[in-house]
């Protein structure tokens, strides 16, 4: 098979990623682990984030934005949702035709129109499903995306190589990738996602309200440590999310609290049995969701 | 310090644990590698649960309730929670008096006022913030209470060296025991584990709505995981508890669906920064419970 004249040989991509966080981060370690890039510059807002990840080998060094994409072969962005617009028309001005630009946004309809507007037929809209309750580049982790889906949207000017350099990227990194569309994306994430961190911060914020933590912790249970580790996530990218994707999660949230008016009706009424077919429809649910997940992992 | 005449030795307790599943049979291995008991006696209405807990060596021998309670210096329940006012009558007819007999159910008031209102003055109603998606036998592990809390809700009635040996008990299995009465756990249950259970189940039932499993998965991130791991709990087991603590489970679903309310108008106005307060007092709740958890349990 040729390679694609367009595509530098394996040792002699150069990267810049901005925001060299935990996702950045851990892209940036998993991808040297990988051999794929010659060089990787970081971009970032903060100098003790740029330090840090210098420091930790994640990045050779860090430039500004516009140095590091007249240079770069592959520009990500792994700055929150909220940045990206901004940093999309900075590099509509400023990349070469060549480079290739992605990003990794939890919503995909708002950057990917901004890109497609752009004329950017090289930006390929992405989404890994993976992250953490940490953040920084100290929490980088080489595996972080290990057997995690990747995302991609591309837009209806997205160039197939293009489409095919971070596929390449991310499968290096240990991914699945999958396409899809915006919209598509969007309105799935909303239900598998968004509103769950919703819940869970609504949850958390809920009990704040009921005793302070010395009385509560006794009863507390492995179960609600599960529920809430994604309450413990970034408020910021949190918000951006929802101001990004309130489309979708609206309707997300309307479907969610008519399913719990049903079963506070249940419970009002007494119909226990009706709430132990949702449960047991809900739990049969999942235990083939979590085989499916799984399995798609190994 | 003089031992109480009233309990044997350590090495000659004789314990009884009704329901030798994943609770009963964990508790069963801790305490035997604590050396707690000289034997204990399996009860359990499967007989392929008994066969496997004795095969597996976390009980002695099976028996009959009636013949094992004749026998015992403690008996546990570890059966659901719907059984358990029909076993403390039969043991409110059977058990010495001297016998110790404690439960291992997720709301207390109702079995409390059953044991206060059969006489039984050395009954102790407990609750271990521990478990597990899991159960059966093949699940138990010695150490599923290490470090976890245990809610003692002694009644009027209950007698102050019956709550000292089931203290024991527990915290030979490694937990920490905290006495509190029933009517504050439940209340605080209702909040820290009931509800969460809830929104997971009902969350899971959601998803269900949406897309078939093969094309959720590729949508689903970690965070979903955690969050979704109780929905994975057994509905008959969550089908009582519901009916066993309506009463505060009632107030505190209308409670969140309330914050969700507030939530959802945030978002439809567009008022993301009313999002990202509650956001930000939610993780920081969650970040400090976890903190004094974490302490609690070291």
């Amino acid at each position: 098979m040729s390679r694609d004249p367009r595509q530098p040989a394996l040792a002699k991509r150069r990267l810049a990623i901005v925001g060299v966080g935990l996702m950045g981060g851990s892209l940036a370690a998993a991808l040297r682990e990988a051999g794929f890039a010659e060089r990787i510059v970081g971009v970032d807002a903060d100098p003790a984030v740029l330090e840090e990840a210098r420091s930790r080998g994640l990045i050779d060094c860090a430039q500004d934005l516009e140095v590091a994409a007249a240079k770069a072969d592959i520009v990500v962005l792994a700055t929150p949702l909220g940045t990206l617009p901004d940093l999309l028309t900075r590099l509509a001005h400023c990349v070469p035709p060549q480079t290739i630009v992605t990003d990794m946004g939890s919503a995909k309809e708002g950057v990917a129109v901004a890109g497609r507007d752009l004329g950017l037929a090289r930006f390929v809209p992405g989404h890994p499903m993976a992250g953490s309750e940490c953040s920084g580049p100290a929490s980088a982790r080489a595996d972080l995306f290990a057997g995690r889906s990747v995302l991609l949207t591309p837009t209806e000017i997205t160039a197939q190589d293009a489409v095919g350099a971070v596929r390449a990227m991310w499968e290096a990194a240990g991914a699945r990738v999958i396409l899809t569309d915006a919209a598509t994306h969007d309105r799935l994430v909303a239900y598998t996602s968004h509103l769950p961190h919703l819940l869970a911060f609504a949850c958390a914020e809920l009990l704040a309200d009921q005793e302070p933590v010395e009385r509560l912790a006794p009863f507390v249970g492995s179960g609600l440590k599960d529920f809430l580790r994604i309450a413990g996530s970034d408020p910021l990218m949190w918000r951006d999310v929802c101001a990004a994707n309130a489309a979708c999660l609206g309707p997300a949230l309307a479907a969610f609290t008519e399913r719990l008016a049903a079963l506070s009706e249940d419970l009002a009424r007494g119909d226990f049995e009706g709430l132990l077919e949702h449960f047991a429809r809900a739990r049969a649910f999942r235990a083939g969701l979590m085989k499916e997940v799984a399995d798609g992992e190994h």
